[in-house]
């Protein structure tokens, strides 16, 4: 179900998401504000219609009439501001995010907001290599998972007013899945990838390689071009997940490496058998 | 320069590259006979109109006429053909190949043939998840890198015939490299990804993850499906190349393991900031 037309929505923080959560709701009709550092990021926004008002101050008319917030900033910004604003926010709000890592973030923004409001977490895992408000893209979720992310705090209420958020918004699948499944999923699918991209990248002085780059070295490190403030915040937030994943990919490659080693065939048809098996299910399952 | 039309062509093995080569050729006129195990595979090809003639018994004459002869083999295959048949090939031949290894080949099938007929190397870097000749697509060479791959023994006529070879098959570039510079290419870029994607596969049991992967997951374990046969025997065939670029990977996946591990921001950054950098040559020089 989407969203009733009544909410009134707050996007705090005018990025590519932020901008493309904008654009998705001002198409489906919604009223949206936007508070953001910049004001040429405001003022884009406002020239794109893709908001209908926005400060760069926290300004605490548009904060209190906001019956639901969205926080798209990098996860220390994010504590920071709710620290120092949260008495602006109207009483029984509901708060949400776009933050890719929770353990390290949804507690402790519940702890902070008390019985004010209402923070329930999200995380829609799409994106593009480019950022900024200028390149949103409400498209980029009509392929896109998204995930809620409650805690034994949340009400069937806030859960379904963010499950209608990401109705609205047009992605493909919505799902919940607890912090710590959340976190170890995101562990490995996503900053684990992140990992190996920058470190094959690293491992070689390449630029002579180039020109014989063929398909598979391209899409192996296309994400090897990162935002490094960035995800290097997120990898520690979300470091003991993390570490975890990098150590059983380690075991898995060295498991290849030793057969490649003592030229033990067997032992590299299987793996390679396993991993085709494995794979097969991604194409089937699209 | 594209070969001469007199020249008699014959593909020995009709798989995915085999059949397209011998697709490629057809459209542009040439005569092409083919030698391959599987007659299901010759009818496949003489219905599609792909090569004029073609046997499953490794005949004198069509042997004995060809001036240019393709393996389009396994390695071990290859030599073996080369060892039991090089009486009927005719005298001053071009022969040539599309193995993806070099080292463990070339200097021992410049060896068995002698003087009789002249080998030189290629490596056509094209291909598709699908393998045999009933995938054949000339259009895979169209944006691929074609490499020949000299030994000394190699004289002028036969590298350019080599040459000349990948230009009618409509290669995007041709190169040249030594056969030890290719097989440390070869490890770096193709093999050693390939390995990375198996190891990502095995790393964890992910069916459940299925529904949440994104891009990034997708694109780098697209080559995960492999042909565990070839695939194999060709790591083993590069082994000293291949496990050094495992080596130097390592290392890398180690600096950023140990980085994240001791919450060391700097070092995770800066190898950020390399890989961006280095990762935006192959976006800028496609």
């Amino acid at each position: 179900m989407e969203l009733n037309k009544n909410k009134r929505i707050l996007i705090v923080g005018l990025g590519l998401i932020g901008g493309s959560y904008a654009m998705a709701l001002k198409n489906k009709g919604y009223r949206v504000s936007a508070i953001t550092k910049e004001k040429e990021d405001i003022d884009f926004a406002l020239r794109s219609e893709i908001i209908d008002e926005g400060t760069t101050e926290v300004n605490e008319d548009i904060v209190g009439k906001a019956d639901i917030i969205v926080f798209a900033l990098y996860p220390h910004i994010f504590i920071d501001w709710i620290e120092k604003h949260k008495d602006k926010i109207k009483e029984g709000a509901v708060l949400t995010d776009v933050t890719g890592v929770k353990s390290s973030i949804v507690k402790r923004v519940q702890d902070i907001i008390g019985e004010r409001a209402e923070f329930i977490a999200a995380h829609p895992m799409a994106g593009k290599e480019k950022s900024g408000v200028e390149n949103s893209d409400s498209s980029i979720f009509e392929n896109a998972n998204y995930i809620i992310v409650p805690t034994e705090k949340n009400t069937k209420y806030a859960i379904t007013i963010c499950r209608n958020l990401g109705e609205t918004l047009g992605f493909k699948r919505i799902s919940t899945l607890s912090v710590e499944e959340h976190d170890k999923m995101i562990a490995f699918l996503s900053q684990l990838t992140h990992c190996i991209a920058v470190s094959l990248m690293c491992a070689n002085e390449n630029e002579d390689l180039v020109k014989y780059t063929g398909d598979s070295f391209r899409d192996l490190t296309r994400i090897a071009r990162i935002n490094e403030n960035m995800w290097s915040e997120l990898f520690l937030l979300n470091r003991e997940a993390l570490i975890e994943e990098m150590e059983s990919f380690k075991e898995s490659f060295d498991k290849i490496y030793k057969a490649i080693k003592e030229e033990d065939a067997e032992t590299i048809k299987e793996m390679m058998r396993l991993s085709t098996k494995r794979r097969e299910l991604f194409d089937n399952k699209i």
